[in-house]
C-alpha cells in the first residue's frame, strides 16, 4: 500500500483562531505504518488554512492575527457579502493567501519539522466551526 | 502506474484573471484511473500562481484583485523594471506570494474539495497569455 | 523504490537572503533515478520560506525585501518578542506567510519549471544560519 488517508476533526473558534494539529497528523502517520513520505493535510473549505508556526501565545494569540488583520480587515464591505449577503469576505481572501493545504515530510515514521515548527489550522471565519482536516499519507 | 502526469492550456487575460480550473483537473485524476491519492497543480513560470477560492464574481473579480493590488500594485516602479525593461515586477512577486503549485486530495476518484472550495489559476502578468498547467497525479 | 529522501545545507546571511536551490533540488531527483514524479522541498524551522521567483538581483534583493518589509517588518514590537526576550516575531510570520515548504513535479528526469523560475530559500530570520532543505522525491 502507497497510499493512506484519513481525517479529523476539530472545533475552532470564529476569527482567526490557530490550532495545533501536529500530535493528529503524526498520529495518521503512525497508523499508516509508513516509514518515509510525505503527508498532504487539507481543509475541505475556503475559509481556513493550513500553515505552520512556533506555536506559542504571542504569535498564535497576537501576531498572527494582528498582521493579517492588517493586510485584510474583517471590517470592510467586501463585494462578496453582495452576493450571499454574508459577512466572511475576509475569511474567504485569508484562505486565498494561506492557503487550505500543505505537505509535509516523514522519514522513519515521524514528521520532519523544526523543533519550533508545529502544524497548524486557522480559522479564517467569523463564527465557530467544526472542521474536518484531511490527510493524505503517500509512503512505503 | 503510480504516477500519471498531464497538462492542459488555459487563455488567460491580464491583470489578476482568475480562472476556475476544477474541472480540467478532476478530469486529470479520472484520466489516472488512481482512485485515492494527491494532484499537484503547477504552472511553470514566475508570474501566474495556483490556489482555491469560492468561484462567485464578488470574490474573484473584485476582491481578490482589490487584495493583491493593495500590497503589491502594478503601477509602482520595481528594480525588476530595470533589469529587463519590461514592467511586470508586481506579476513576478504576487507569483512569488501565492507560488507556483498546490497540491489536493482525492478519494474514491473525486477531489476532496469543499462544496465552496475550487481550484484556481491566478493571471499576475500584464498580459494575456496562454498558459500550460501541469498536474501529477500520485496514487493507486 | 518510490519515496528517496536526501537534503543539502546552505549558508545564509541575516534578512531576507533569496538563496537559489534549484540545482541542488535537480540533483537529488538525479540521485533518485526515478523519471516522473514530484519533489517536496521542507526546511525544517519556522524562520525560513520556500517558493520561486525569477532569480535575477532585482526581484531578489530588492523587490522581494521591500514587499515583505512592507506588510512584516522587522522594527516591530511583535508579542513574540515578549515571550522569549527574542527579536524575531518578523521572521516567523513571514514563514508563517510564504511557508516551510513546497511541491514541484518532474518529468524524464527533470523539474518541470519555467525558464525564469527558480526553487528559493528565503531566510527570514535575523541572524546568518546554516539551513538544511530536505527533499523528499516521490515517483517512479
Amino acid at each position: 500500500m502507497t497510499v493512506f488517508q484519513k481525517s479529523f476533526q476539530i472545533r475552532t473558534k470564529p476569527y482567526c483562531d490557530v490550532i495545533d494539529i501536529t500530535s493528529q497528523v503524526q498520529e495518521i502517520i503512525r497508523e499508516s505504518n509508513f516509514k518515509n513520505g510525505i503527508v498532504n493535510v487539507h481543509v475541505a473549505g475556503s475559509t481556513g488554512a493550513i500553515s505552520t508556526t512556533e506555536y506559542e501565545p504571542g504569535l498564535v494569540k497576537s501576531d498572527i492575527e494582528e498582521f493579517l488583520e492588517s493586510i485584510i480587515p474583517y471590517d470592510k464591505n467586501y463585494r462578496h457579502h453582495n452576493t450571499w449577503g454574508d459577512h466572511n469576505g475576509a475569511g474567504h481572501l485569508r484562505s486565498f493567501l494561506i492557503k487550505t493545504s500543505q505537505s509535509f515530510p516523514f522519514q522513519a515514521g515521524r514528521l520532519q519539522l523544526g523543533t519550533w515548527e508545529q502544524i497548524i489550522f486557522c480559522e479564517c471565519d467569523e463564527k465557530a466551526r467544526t472542521r474536518s482536516i484531511f490527510c493524505t499519507v503517500i509512503g512505503e
